[in-house]
C-alpha cells in the first residue's frame, strides 16, 4: 500500500444518508486505504466527491474502482492515478532568476548589456564559474540502457527518473540539475555527446548506464573534462553502502581486516562498492555473478570481471554463491530478487550482516532474513536501514561545485561516506539505525563540507 | 546612456549639508545619469549610500567613479557594475514543480512510483509528450562560433546569451528553455551531439552558429529529428523582418512584385531574409557581400552563395553595393556598421526604406538616414522600429510545442510574420511604428495561435 499507487476517484453520490459510508466500505472490503475526501460540488439531489485511495498496484486500483461502480446510487465519474497526474507535463521547469519586464532589464540580461559579460568570459574563461549557471549546475545524463531495475527502456522512458533526480538535487543540495537523455547507446557516441555538451555545466552525473560500458564512459570522460564526472549507480551506491558498512562494523564490533565479504552482482554498483570496501581495509571479498564466485578457474570472465578478480578473492574460493557464503560476515547484494534463503544465512559467520539492495525485491526476503541476521539493510523505505543514493549525490555535488572541483577523488568519496555515517552518534547506533533517513537535513551539508575539504586536500579544488 | 552600463557606487559621506549634492554634481559633470539613491546606514558622523548611475560604457563608468573620488569628504567604498551583478551565478535555475519533502512525495516522483511512468513511456514513446518535460521544453544550442556581433568567442563566453534567451523564452512564451553550449565547432560533431541530446526536448533552437555551417547543421538535424529544429539567427530574424516589410509596404503603398531590394550581407540571416522576401512576392533582390553584388561574373562564390544567386538578381546587375543600390526601394542590412551614407540613400528610389540591422552600430547612421528615408528600422531599442527576434521565437515555439509540431515549415514562418505585422492595426501604422514593441503582450499569443494553425494546415502537427 503506498502513495506511489494512490488514486483519486470522483464519485457522484445520490443525496441519501449512509451512502458515503457504503462507498468507503466497498473500498475497505477491497483492501484500499482511504485518504482525503473532498467535496467538489453539491446540490439537493447529488454530491460530487473526490476520494483518494492508496492501493497496492494498478490491478488493485482497478479492483477498488470496480467495487465502487457496483454500489447502487453511486456513479464513478472519473478516476486518476496520482503518480501519473504528478508527472503530467514533467516535474521540473526552468525559471528566470530575475524579471525581464522592462527595457532596462532586457538590456542587462540580453543585448546589448550581455555582450560585456560575454567578452569578460572570452578574455578569461574561468570567469564562466562566476558569470554563468556553471557554478551551480549539473547535467544528469543517461542513455536509458539500465534504468532502475527496468533494464534497457531507452531515453524517452528514462526521462521521468532523470527529472526526479533533478528534483532531488535541488531539494536536498540546492543544485540546479538538468536531465539529458541520449538517443545513442554507442560508447563512443555517448562520450562525444557528453564531452560536447559539458561547457555550461559544473559537473556531470551519469545515471543508469549499463555495465561494462559505464566504466569506460566515465573514465574517458573524466580524463577529457575538467569537471567532475560521476556515475551515480556506481559511486553513489558505494558511498552510501560504505557509510552503512562503517556503522555496521561499529554496531557488531568487528574489524574490516578480519571480514569475509561476499558480493552478489559485479556490475556497475557491485564493482564500485567492492572498490570502496577495499579502501576501507577489507581484505577478503568474493564477487559472484550468475556463474558463481569469480575465481581463477573461470574462463568466461570479461575484462571488467578479470580486473575485479585481480584485487579480490585472495584464497581463490570457487563454487556457487551459496557455497562461498558459508562463514561470510557480510552479504552484499546488488543483483536480483530472492537469490538466497534461510539456509544460506544460517551458514554465515556469527552476527551476519546482510545488505540486500535489489529493488523492489531484495536478494533475500526480509521476513526470512530479519530473525537470522544481526543487521539488515535494503534499498526499500519500508524496512529499517534504507541504502538510498539520495544520501550522497546532492551533498557530494554541492561540495564539489562549491570548491569548483576538477574531479571526484577516492578521498572525496570516503569523506562523503564517513560524513553520512557520522551523522548518527555512536550512542544512537542500533541494528535498526545504521544509516540516516533520506530526509535528515543534517546529511547533505555534512557531506558537502567533508567533500570540499577532501577536494582541497587532494588538490582538485579550484577554490 | 543605458541600464546595460549601469553602476552602483557605495559612498561614505561625511555628515555635512550639501555634500550629497556635490557628489551628484560630480556625476552630472561627467555626463552620468543618477538613478536610485539608497541609504545603507547612517550615524552621527557619516552616511553610507548606494548611488545608481547609468553610464555610456565602461570607460565612462570609470570616469564617473574617478570624479566622485575627488570630492572632499566622500569616500568611494566600492562600486559595481549592475549588469555583471545580475549575471553572478547565472540567470536561470531549474526548479521542481512539486515539493519532495515527505516519503509519500518521494515515492511518487522517484522510486518506486516513477517506474510505472517509465514503463508507460517504454510501451508508448509518444507518452513522453504528456509525462515528461518534453511538452514544454526547448534546447537553446550554440557552438559559440558567431555570438551576437562578437564573433567566434567559444562556448563558455556564449553561455550568458543562451541563458538570456532561456529567460526570454519563459518570460514571453512560457517555454522552458535550457542553454547548451557545445565544446565543438565541427559540423559533424555538432550534428551528432544535438541529435544525441534531443529526446528530452520538444524543439531545438540553434543559436549563433556561423554561416555556412549553420545551413547544413540545421538542415541535416531537421531531416534526422521529429521535433522542430530552428536556427533563430536565420529564421527568427527573417520572420520579424518580414513582418516589418509587410507593414512598410502598407505604409508606403508599394507592391512586392514591383520592388528592387538590395540585401547587404548574405550570411545566415541575409539568406533566410531573402528567402522569405521571395515567398512574399519580391522578384528583384540583389545580394551583396564584401565583394559587391553577387552576380554571374563572380568567380569567388562558395556553394551557399551560388545557391543564393540562383534565385536572385534576375537582371544580373554587377558592381559595388553603392552601385546596385541606385534606384532600389529597400535596403536591408545584415552585415556591419556604416556601410552606406547619405549619397547612397539619395540615389535610391522615391520613399526609400532602410532596414539597417547590424548591432550595435547599424549599416548607416540613423542621424544621417532618418531625414532621407520614408521608413527606417534597426536592431536597436533607442530608435523607432526595432527588429528584434524576441517578437518571434517565444510565440513560434509556444505554438509549435502546443501542437507537437514535427518541424517549422515555411507556412508557419509566414504565419508568424503576418501575426506580428497584424498586431498593429492599419490605421495605427506610421513611419515610426511598423513593428510592435518587444513588450507588447499581444504578440506572442498571436504568433503562437497562427503558427499552430499553419502547422495543422501543413500537416506537421501531432495534435
Amino acid at each position: 500500500m503506498s502513495s506511489s499507487n494512490s488514486i483519486t476517484v470522483r464519485l457522484r453520490l445520490e443525496s441519501r444518508p449512509g451512502l458515503l459510508a457504503e462507498a468507503l466500505k466497498a473500498v475497505g472490503d477491497q483492501g484500499g486505504d482511504v485518504g482525503a475526501i473532498d467535496i467538489v460540488r453539491a446540490d439537493a439531489e447529488h454530491t460530487v466527491r473526490d476520494v483518494t485511495v492508496d492501493t497496492r498496484d494498478e490491478q488493485h486500483a482497478e479492483r477498488v474502482v470496480a467495487a465502487l461502480r457496483t454500489v447502487p446510487g453511486i456513479e464513478v465519474q472519473s478516476w486518476s492515478d496520482r503518480t501519473f497526474l504528478l508527472h503530467l507535463g514533467g516535474k521540473i521547469e526552468v525559471v528566470s532568476k530575475t524579471p525581464v519586464r522592462t527595457r532596462d532589464q532586457l538590456s542587462m540580461v540580453y543585448t546589448p548589456g550581455v555582450a560585456r559579460v560575454c567578452l569578460a568570459i572570452a578574455a578569461d574563461p574561468a570567469a564562466a564559474w562566476n558569470l554563468t549557471i556553471k557554478r551551480n549546475t549539473v547535467a544528469v545524463v543517461s542513455d536509458g540502457s539500465a534504468v532502475l531495475g527496468l533494464g534497457n527502456i531507452g531515453p524517452y522512458a528514462a526521462m521521468p527518473v532523470m527529472e526526479g533526480k533533478a528534483q532531488l538535487f535541488k531539494e536536498f543540495g540546492g543544485v540546479d540539475a538538468f536531465p539529458i537523455c541520449l538517443a545513442t547507446q554507442d560508447t563512443e557516441a555517448v562520450i562525444a555527446a557528453v564531452a560536447a555538451l559539458a561547457p555550461g555545466f559544473g559537473g556531470i552525473n551519469l545515471e543508469d548506464i549499463a555495465a561494462p560500458r559505464c566504466f569506460e564512459i566515465e573514465q574517458r570522460l573524466q580524463d577529457m573534462l575538467d569537471i567532475p564526472v560521476f556515475h551515480d549507480d556506481q559511486h553513489g551506491t558505494a558511498v552510501v553502502l560504505a557509510a552503512a558498512f562503517l556503522n555496521a562494523l561499529k554496531a557488531i564490533g568487528k574489524r574490516a581486516a578480519d571480514l569475509k565479504v561476499v558480493v552478489a552482482g559485479v556490475g556497475a554498483a557491485g564493482t564500485a562498492c567492492t572498490q570502496m570496501l577495499l579502501e576501507l581495509g577489507v581484505r577478503n571479498i568474493i564477487g559472484c555473478d550468475r556463474g558463481g564466485a569469480l575465481s581463477q578457474a573461470r574462463t568466461d570472465l570479461n575484462a571488467a570481471k578479470r580486473e575485479y578478480l585481480a584485487v579480490t578473492n585472495p584464497d581463490d574460493e570457487t563454487g556457487s554463491l551459496h557455497q562461498v557464503l558459508r562463514g561470510a560476515d557480510f552479504f552484499i547484494g546488488l543483483s536480483g530478487p530472492n537469490l538466497i534463503g534461510a539456509d544460506d544465512l544460517k551458514a554465515m559467520a556469527r552476527d551476519p550482516v546482510v545488505f540486500a539492495m535489489s529493488n523492489p525485491d531484495p536478494e533475500v526476503d526480509p521476513a526470512i532474513a530479519l530473525p537470522l541476521v544481526a543487521i539488515m539493510a535494503t534499498g526499500r523505505s519500508d524496512y529499517p536501514n534504507q541504502i538510498n543514493n539520495v544520501l550522497c549525490f546532492p551533498g557530494l555535488f554541492r561540495g564539489a561545485l562549491d570548491c569548483q572541483a576538477r574531479r571526484i577523488t577516492g578521498g572525496m568519496k570516503l569523506a562523503a561516506a564517513h560524513a553520512i555515517a557520522d551523522t548518527i552518534p555512536v550512542e544512537a547506533l542500533s541494528a535498526d539505525y545504521i544509516i540516516p533517513s533520506v530526509f535528515d537535513p543534517a546529511v547533505a551539508p555534512a557531506v558537502a563540507e567533508a567533500v570540499k575539504q577532501a577536494a582541497r586536500a587532494d588538490g582538485v579544488a579550484r577554490r
